[in-house]
């Protein structure tokens, strides 16, 4: 087994998880190396801090340190120091920047960001909104919902809705299946709130190949042929267009990064504070 | 109205939401102050960064920045200095460190970190099961889950579920209802696998009344009273003692939070490769 070249360890006094956010963004630059991305969460006491440098002191390491409190902190970069470990705060500058321009001491709570409020409330609603109408449960759904995904089996229209919920848009998603006729809601509402999803022929056989595996339902191998496929992407091209809506092709694509695209085109054409404030 | 006494503005040339992180997290440093936090993703070309610093150049600004793309990210130093504006690069300096460490100059390929690989459809999948299986939709969910929520309604079952989905587990979870009878299948499964949720009376019922409200469903008051939630909570404390799972108690928490913890006790007691992969 190849030893790794480095251990970056990712260290915050919450849950937050920027500075692991930053560990794997950095570690993504360097391919080819067999870099450790450990972390530690709600670090509360300098017993924490000590197994930390115990196990990082030996090692290729690089701290990150999201961390507000500030004796906590001074003691991590003390015994960082003191084993000539690399370390890095991430929140440092930002908030000593940002003290200068609002002319005021920070709190430096690191309770400051998670407070349980409306805002919070109304992403658990729409996390719950998503589950509760996934798939068409209830067609009714497309006239309460912010938005409205549609598109064929496998083309990612579940996690979209979920990652959309997390940033409080209610979203319903309907699957169009050639056989079965779509609900009569997705003509009545603005098509601008209608996104259809569509990907391509080899990375749907390869997801639907993979999901009948996964099942053991090699007798609904029709599923993940490229003839039906074809007639899918077909027909949903067809619905598309007679609804009018943005289509946008997934292939490729994270689902953040679609999920992006489709907020910046509801920036655009939707003046909405809702859809503003998701910025 | 208020004027705003500063702007962070958080950029990215991918839809990364580390920046946006680091902006939300300085800024609730400074309560009291009115403090606009604004972001670009995926911004790919000068003509982007130009409206930017037209949008910041006059205001309390800064800038946080997570761009790798070099040219990109010298053109917009460039500008924001030419202007006297703040900004703060938060990758510079993991990258820089870690390349030292390595050896090995950097990519600098935005993109580097989203490959659509095994991992991330096995999130797409996991994301999939805690839908389908969303409120005890089939039994057999809590056989193939790789942990299972229990607990009556209102205490963030399903977005828990949701978020340790987003983390790669499997989730399933149950609600526990004195007139229905669990599952036989959460007496048959190891109870380091189950974790019950309860919260405080007070906070259910708020919750349970804002469910009301949202709902119009008055007639239903009987769900948010604290009698009906005291016997709800004591049916499932007993419950939870009979298979002797982890109790937590979510009152005051964030849904993060509790993943965070949840995912410690799991670590601990599980020196299962997948779990561990989660941190």
């Amino acid at each position: 087994m190849k030893m790794a070249n480095a251990v970056v360890y990712a260290i915050s006094d919450s849950f937050e998880e920027t500075a692991a956010a930053v560990a794997k963004a950095a570690a993504a630059q360097f391919p080819g190396n067999d870099i450790i991305i450990d972390r530690a969460h709600c670090v509360k006491d300098r017993m924490a801090i000590d197994i930390i440098i115990e196990a990082t002191k030996h090692l290729n390491s690089l701290l990150i340190i999201d961390m507000l409190q500030k004796d906590l902190k001074d003691y991590l970069i003390h015994r960082a120091m003191e084993n000539n470990i690399a370390y890095f705060d991430i929140m440092e500058q930002a908030v000593g920047t940002l003290s200068n321009i609002v002319n005021q001491k920070p709190n430096l709570v690191p309770e400051a960001t998670y407070k349980l409020n409306e805002e919070y409330f109304d992403r658990m609603e729409a996390i719950d909104f998503a589950v509760k109408y996934d798939d068409c449960k209830d067609p009714r759904a497309i006239k309460k919902a912010d938005l409205v995904l549609i598109g064929i089996s496998r083309t990612s229209k579940t996690p979209l809705s979920i990652y959309l919920a997390t940033k409080n848009i209610k979203v319903a998603n309907i699957p169009l299946v050639p056989e079965v006729v779509p609900p009569r809601e997705l003509f009545e509402i603005p098509r601008d709130r209608i996104f259809g999803l569509i990907t391509s022929k080899q990375k749907l056989n390869t997801i639907r190949m993979e999901r009948l595996k996964a099942h053991g339902l090699n007798d609904e191998a029709n599923y993940a042929s490229f003839e039906r496929i074809d007639y899918e992407l077909k027909y949903a091209d067809q619905i598309m267009k007679d609804i009018g809506c943005v289509i946008l092709n997934v292939a490729d694509k994270a689902i953040e990064e679609t999920a992006s695209t489709i907020l910046q085109i509801l920036k655009e054409v939707n003046a909405s504070e809702k859809i503003r404030l998701q910025f």
